[in-house]
């Protein structure tokens, strides 16, 4: 790809509805996707190449990061995204490309040293807040700055952030009561993970000595220790120059680890193609992030989630009119309400563009499953979105 | 496949219309092949295996040389046949596997040793013969043959014939006016590719002193280095006695490098057709290039490529007569006339043998998009020729 891109005038947009891939539920036996009422990208459909794309890999369903990661193009299974580095993203923690990041969660320890509550009785956010607030003033480890940011409730984020770290780390949240805390192990024998190691295990214990009398918080896990995963940028490998629009910090920090830049979103759906639209001469690739399909199917609530696909409906003659030369629809994974998770279902993907080949007349799982680019590994998505906007040269004479 | 191939008595024929994918061109709304009226490959369709073939990538647009290296089963993105290697493909050269070939242009140097124009005024063909005969004649480098071949106007082609060369080569052709030519440089720091930056300089120098007073082509640019890509023949991963019927010296060339035997075709589509019936009985494999629906294709002529297809349609009757047990017709890319170019298009793909699942009654772009094969690799398509043939063993017990 590196090879073979080149910069011309020529704007793409991927739109991403989170969680769009769906199934029938009785009595309709249709999808949200087929039972929303949707003019406009039924409209579209018949005029776009159908698919469906895989995010991961089969039956496998992905979180938010590796389903991103591959609309961006990036191997989900190559470049990993840990949860420490997503929960930093997740709380607006603009994360560094030597900043080791892990999960915290405040914990109850017995007098006996073993975890009685892995969480802490779910304090409520503003007594985590304040325990964070004692974290970040008290903490002081050698050689490294120290963030810790609150979540929610008993969560929170820590953030290492110096020279020579590696997230090669075990957690040491034993992930049952009864037990006490693991040490934080190396799990391979650089120097790296052997001073990381030591970061994290002084952090605990530092950590304990705070809390010591905050029960029932008087002690931290940590887990899902990641780093930075040193995407190569949009602009390295597609000489684009990308910007995003995302209402979620997670999805924003997704789009940053790609280079793209932030543009400030309106309110809700409608605010965020405003935005687009106000921003359409600055840039030649828009990233634009819809979640509450995403939170619908979470919620089990088939009928909401079709609705915000009409509401998205709403806004596609919109983007129509600012005449993009490619144009992606797609989710990020499915998350069926029938599930009420994400789940491994191919997503309904659409590709707009002059070089179509149309194969239905409306959009939806059933008419995407016989579309002309059949099944299909979501990270091809950017070398579709590339090939319609004439960006890649040929490749070989 | 080198270890489940077995030699049998069936036989294989792989019929590449080039650039035979297209795209839906207004106001019918149908492809070219669509719109074509091929009754004897709708029939055949209806008893075949459909699908669309994809060359080498999601959205890029192989040129011929990968796109025909996946049809014969080698992975476009490792074996690498480079420009110099085509060029010398294509005006029927016969490339040994230790030559270094390269393109040249002949082009213009100022009194100041800077290039003025690139391509020497666009000398007619004669006067680039004339030229190639004076480098033939007074080029004379220290242990290795060289052999210069005019191509068309201000273009040849170089080959360097010898041992323990190298095509990790950077062009010294700049790519624009104004400047003097680099310097060829090595792009690895092997001793071969230092032996090779010492041919191809000695090369430039001598040039230089045989064409001083043919202005305005006194000097020749090199570019596109490339050696012999060094394929298992198909003798050796398929025990097969491949034969290529191919109008145009490129694809005689590609055939070649594959280790098939080049027929002698007769004129036109129908010569080629009657070649392949002529040497039936000496092959077990036949490659049979048709050329003009790529060049219907690339100049944007959608009436002239149906016909083309049309009059293949017409050959197809002689084909089946002859029982293949196995025949493929599909395309090396897509050329769909709506875009005058190459695509990255799915190609489509049939596949006739008694083994097939049919799944819709015409060959076209969006019955095979619906087909029993889905989209698939291009390099798949020898394995798939080679099962249906019955020419596989089964792999593992």
């Amino acid at each position: 790809m590196r090879e073979l891109s080149v910069k011309t005038d020529s704007k793409i947009i991927l739109l991403v509805l989170d969680g769009l891939g769906g199934l029938p539920l009785a009595p309709s036996g249709q999808t949200e996707l087929e039972a929303a009422s949707s003019p406009n990208l039924d409209s579209l459909a018949a005029r776009s190449d159908l698919g469906l794309s895989r995010p991961v890999a089969a039956g496998v369903s992905p979180g938010s990061g590796p389903g991103h990661l591959a609309l961006f193009g990036y191997n989900p299974l190559r470049y990993v995204v840990g949860r420490g580095v997503l929960s930093a993203l997740g709380v607006g923690f603009e994360l560094g490309q030597n900043d080791l990041a892990a999960r915290l969660n405040f914990a109850t320890l017995d007098e006996s040293g073993k975890i009685s509550d892995r969480r802490a009785g779910r304090i409520p956010s503003e007594k985590g807040a304040q325990l964070v607030e004692m974290l970040n003033e008290n903490v002081d480890l050698d050689g490294v700055e120290t963030f810790v940011i609150p979540e929610k409730e008993y969560r929170a984020v820590a953030v290492f952030r110096g020279e020579g770290l590696s997230d090669s780390l075990a957690d040491s949240d034993p992930q049952r009561v009864g037990l006490e805390p693991l040490p934080v192990k190396p799990t391979d024998d650089s120097p790296e993970a052997e001073r990381s190691t030591a970061l994290a295990n002084a952090f605990v214990e530092q950590a304990n000595k705070i809390l010591h009398d905050q029960h029932p918080a008087n002690t931290v896990l940590m887990r899902g220790f990641g780093m930075h995963p040193g995407l190569p940028s949009f602009e390295e490998i597609y000489e684009l120059d990308a910007a995003a629009i995302a209402s979620y910090p997670m999805y924003k920090g997704l789009a940053r680890l790609a280079g793209m830049e932030l543009l400030k979103e309106g309110e809700g759906i409608v605010g965020e193609f405003e935005t687009l639209k106000e921003n359409w001469d600055r840039h030649d690739f828009f990233f634009l992030h819809v979640k509450p399909t995403d939170a619908a199917g979470e919620d089990g609530d088939f009928d909401r989630k079709a609705e915000v696909i009409e509401e998205v409906d709403a806004q596609v003659p919109g983007l129509l009119d600012l005449g993009p030369d490619a144009l992606a629809v797609t989710g990020d994974h499915a998350t069926p309400a029938l599930l009420k998770s994400h789940s491994w279902h191919g997503v309904p993907f659409l590709l707009s563009s002059p070089y179509t080949l149309p194969t239905a007349e409306s959009f939806g799982e059933r008419t995407c499953a016989g579309g002309s680019l059949g099944e299909f590994p979501a990270e091809e998505v950017m070398g579709l979105l590339m090939g319609h906007a004439l960006k890649l040269n040929r490749y070989g004479a």
